[in-house]
């Protein structure tokens, strides 16, 4: 019974989001935070911050954010849409590029299939190869969208791979690289020679800000008009005015970043050395978790088994991964205390 | 030319906010921002915020803002639904609650016809009276939208007209209070009474936080989990944790609020009176802006004249208002400064 909800509303099933929950001493590897806190410069700002200015409207394009952003990659601010998050930078894609036929990974992000539900878009979800990696062949839509690397396989595509799915595509092709900073390659040198080509990324991961709501596309200056035509018939003013200074601050310090990015990755390939040695099979991973099956025990006993620890990593029940484990890549220290509960 | 864009994007026209020019010494009254800054609390929470927490994401649900609001308002947190802005609430609501038949005001709120586009909602527009008030009689669809008190008229419904509206609509009616701080009469006391109404509030005007971008509405559960369910199917986190707790200090600080509020509401009665004996038509308003137009002169003449003279107002080309200027009640002395040109 759902009284008083339009047609629309009555058929959403919505994507489920990675559980926050509020126990002491938790070891929280379930949603891909970074484990090292923002950049002090990003706390900084947070300090100098002149609060009286909130009485004003932010900028309405990400402002004083979209000019760092600019900067960070050196384009023209013409190329930068910015956005509550780099899932609503998604949302807001999906509107403005997509109607049918557009191809997606059968194993990917599993907010992609939320989106196309709720603005009508047909798409084809494409079944991975045998080794979890992409089906480049397969990819020859009016549209695709690729997490690169993929979520949650953490398999990375090379640039050569995705030039052929542009290739492939009569539409505009989403790059979804909010994890590229672990180690995959960017597209970002693909976007001049592509029109239709879209690469989003966001501050959550690599960049320690998933409290704070930010990511971005970088795209020709004709789709950043699609982008915001559609965001201003929604919502004027996504990213708040403290939020487009401390994210500045955040993105311009290069240094802390790439530092924190190869602490994680170096966790990373320690941990899953390891957890092969354990009986796991462990996909190649480009991003800020692994993703993992035992040989011998099913994931869910082990998910329990982590969770009464005091561990919290996310299983998804999803056909053809539901004996799969993803897990955040936390601190050191974290993961060997995870790796003792599962030898 | 608009290639790659979906059919939907193609057919858009976007709502235009107003201008945030970065010009020195501009007197701004052009987007009923709120002249004084916002509660030393909300400034004090920015101060003392822990910025190392932002690593991590921010409650889906608003957190600790909507625990205050709950409190606020006296009623429990499963009636309360925040987002970034309430024009996001406002956008989610039209998604989660219409399809056809909708009624509003034929001047309102300029946004709520690119709501209607973006989301294929046929709306209804009721014209309005000689005087610039509602006609109630023909609000009899299949939902409504109104602000209360009106945008950009300023002009108040009172409860029994409210009333008469729920009786006469089959859906939910939506109760827009973004400017009820100043002086309209509130329709949360309707909400036990009516299972189809929906209020919507913001942090924007009344509480000087249009910087922080956040927003709620209160309504019957049942109502609020349509709500969630389209805001999770298109952004988990619209909320900021920063945003979230700087909102919650602010709005409990009902004292500091009341204040402002009734400062601006004499600075208003002030410049009605001042701008009547000016030669001006100014309607009775119960808004933090004045809506009124010059016996002899041309609005956009008025509307050059301040601007050379550094005050900005807003000037809406639409039929029927585009003699009208909609002005902000600012601090004293800058409205003095606004009547002295005028004079």
């Amino acid at each position: 019974m759902k009284e008083f909800w339009s047609k629309k509303a009555q058929t959403l099933t919505p994507y489920v989001a990675g559980e926050q929950p509020a126990i002491k001493n938790l070891i929280k590897l379930n949603t891909n935070e970074n484990p090292y806190p923002p950049s002090p410069k990003a706390v900084e700002a947070v300090r100098n911050f002149d609060a009286s200015k909130l009485a004003l409207y932010p900028r309405t394009d990400g402002g004083v954010f979209r000019s760092a952003v600019a900067k960070y990659h050196g384009v023209d601010e013409k190329n930068v849409f910015c956005s509550n998050g780099s899932d609503e930078v998604l949302g807001f894609a999906f509107q403005a590029f997509f109607d049918k036929n557009v191809c997606t990974p059968s194993v990917g992000y599993s907010f992609y299939p939320v989106w196309a539900e709720l603005f009508d878009i047909d798409m084809k979800f494409v079944p991975m190869n045998d080794d979890f990696s992409i089906n480049i062949e397969q990819f020859c839509g009016n549209g695709a969208v690729i997490a690169n690397p993929n979520a949650p396989t953490g398999i990375a595509l090379n640039l050569q791979q995705i030039e052929q799915i542009l290739a492939q595509t009569d539409g505009v092709v989403i790059i979804d690289e909010a994890y590229v900073d672990f180690g995959a390659h960017s597209a970002l040198s693909l976007l001049s020679k592509h029109k239709n080509l879209v690469v989003t990324r966001t501050l959550s991961k690599g960049h320690s800000l998933a409290g704070i709501r930010m990511g971005y596309a970088l795209a020709h200056e004709h789709l950043i008009t699609a982008l915001e035509c559609v965001k201003d018939s929604f919502n004027s003013y996504p990213t708040d005015m403290l939020a487009q200074e401390i994210s500045a601050q955040a993105i311009l310090d290069t240094q802390y970043h790439r530092e924190n990015c190869e602490k994680i990755i170096k966790t990373r390939e320690f941990v899953s050395n390891r957890m092969q040695e354990l009986g796991f099979d462990v996909l190649p991973s480009s991003a800020n978790f692994i993703f993992a099956e035992h040989k011998v025990l099913r994931a869910e006993v082990i998910y329990a088994k982590l969770r009464e620890q005091g561990i919290l990593v996310r299983h998804f029940k999803a056909k053809g991964i539901d004996n799969f484990l993803r897990i955040t890549i936390g601190l050191r220290e974290d993961m060997e205390r995870m790796l003792e509960i599962l030898v």
